[in-house]
């Protein structure tokens, strides 16, 4: 049998590929091609479009980096908003805090959330949860009418997105944030997806500025994974006053059972190479 | 014409392919083949038997933090010794810090050094330095001499060699390291590549209990870069005494131009993911 490996190419110039055994999942959604392979290197893998959006093998790195800052830094954080997030990672490590009474997840795209379902249980475990509420539609509609009924607001809201191509696009834009904004709570924190230093430094500073607009305190950390192109990548942090180190409470994590973030994480991932603390720092506040 | 990539096999599961332009070098030597690549996306690359080595665009994340850590903990090093690091970018990072009087540089393949002289000058534009003094010799052997004869001692050691196969082998060994702990300064501080907390946490475990069994300190420290197969990638630290963040000076390298290190980052590379501390955390001291 000859060798079949799966490969995301980027910009044409570099490829990464993983040699997998089967084709486990694949449908053309309405907004995206979804496929899982099982891959030896990483375990089970999703792609969207071609690009790699998470595996067994690192997964918990992205998960617990996105939940645990902001939980971690917001005194009391009960009422939380996922937007993308489709296999469930990032709603696992929320729903693991104590305070958590209510997870709302909004996820664009049903196919990601029913591959990952029956082949990605690792992420999708809680899926079910009581506490979580799992609405299929568009995260930049639901953002847009939760502001504007003023019913309901976050504490904590995580965008769990693509990169800002396609369906994710407006996640990284202005009208959107500024739809964030009005739907969290006094003491709220938003982190967001926020692509890479070496590879997308134009898009962080893209996204910090859009933050810094609206916003009064915005920082970015870094995490280190194996699926990434380039393995450093970062999460910007914004809230309406909480400071992500200052204000950190060391206490809340410890009693979990996490195979990347610790306290010691926390403070280190806000401590920026100089090219990329160059680039950002008038940016950040 | 047909497109050319180079590509870095793992274990033949997991495969980087960089497109080029030109290959600008190639020879087998008596030790490896060693070959440069012009590529759009990394620029220059080296490869060693079809390892990435380094890249022009992202060279300064590893001989920054391999350079500058150890050099600003060492209260006064004067006499600097590096095994490997036949490109250069080691000794040009030491050789900055002004207190340094003279490096040692044993690099096995003088090809390597012809090689970067040509066509990665950014990494060997230092090698003509008075300061330096260059020996093409296996540098197991070099120290093995130097601590018989005990004719030399050196401040700081830079273990900048290639992975644990081949001609490297031995310099992951009690053997190499026991002629290195006697080669070394009473305050001496030992860097060493130590591979990816996500790939090779075997190789970790096993060089850090050759470190303890010799060094009365042993630590291991943590960078991003694009080239190495999961980004995220380490040094062990063994001191005779040292430790790399209570006797961190940090006024040392604020005047240098560099590019990754600064001392936030010095600490925070300390600061490991919870998988690789519970792995390490007996060997550590």
């Amino acid at each position: 049998m000859s060798e079949k490996w799966v490969t995301e190419n980027y910009k044409d110039i570099y490829k990464m590929s993983y040699k997998y055994s089967e084709k486990l999942f694949s449908e053309q959604s309405e907004f995206q091609k979804v496929e899982i392979y099982k891959t030896e290197h990483l375990g089970n893998v999703l792609l969207n479009d071609d690009f790699m959006m998470c595996s067994e093998r690192d997964e918990f790195v992205y998960h617990e980096m996105m939940a645990h800052v902001p939980l971690s830094v917001h005194p009391n954080p009960k009422n939380v908003l996922i937007i993308g997030g489709g296999d469930g990672g990032t709603a696992r490590e929320v729903l693991k805090h104590p305070t958590v009474e209510k997870v709302v997840m909004v996820e664009i795209d049903e196919a990601v959330v029913n591959a990952c379902k029956e082949f990605l249980p690792i992420t999708a475990k809680d899926l079910n949860s009581p506490k979580l509420k799992l609405l299929i539609q568009d995260g930049v509609h639901f953002v847009k009418e939760v502001a504007k009924s003023n019913t309901e607001k976050f504490d904590v809201v995580l965008i769990d997105s693509t990169d800002p191509i396609g369906p994710a696009a407006p996640l990284f834009g202005p009208e959107f944030y500024n739809d964030v904004y009005k739907c969290s709570s006094d003491n709220a924190i938003v982190v967001s997806q926020c692509e890479s230093p070496f590879f997308y430094l134009e898009t962080q500073r893209s996204m910090l500025s859009v933050l810094n607009k609206i916003f009064p305190k915005v920082q970015i950390y870094n995490y280190s994974n194996i699926t990434y192109p380039g393995g450093l990548w970062s999460f910007s942090f914004a809230s309406k006053g909480l400071d992500p180190v200052v204000d950190f409470r060391s206490t809340v994590t410890e009693v979990m059972d996490l195979k990347y973030y610790n306290s010691q994480i926390h403070k280190a991932s806000f401590c920026l190479p100089n090219f990329q603390k160059q680039s950002l720092k008038e940016l950040m506040k």
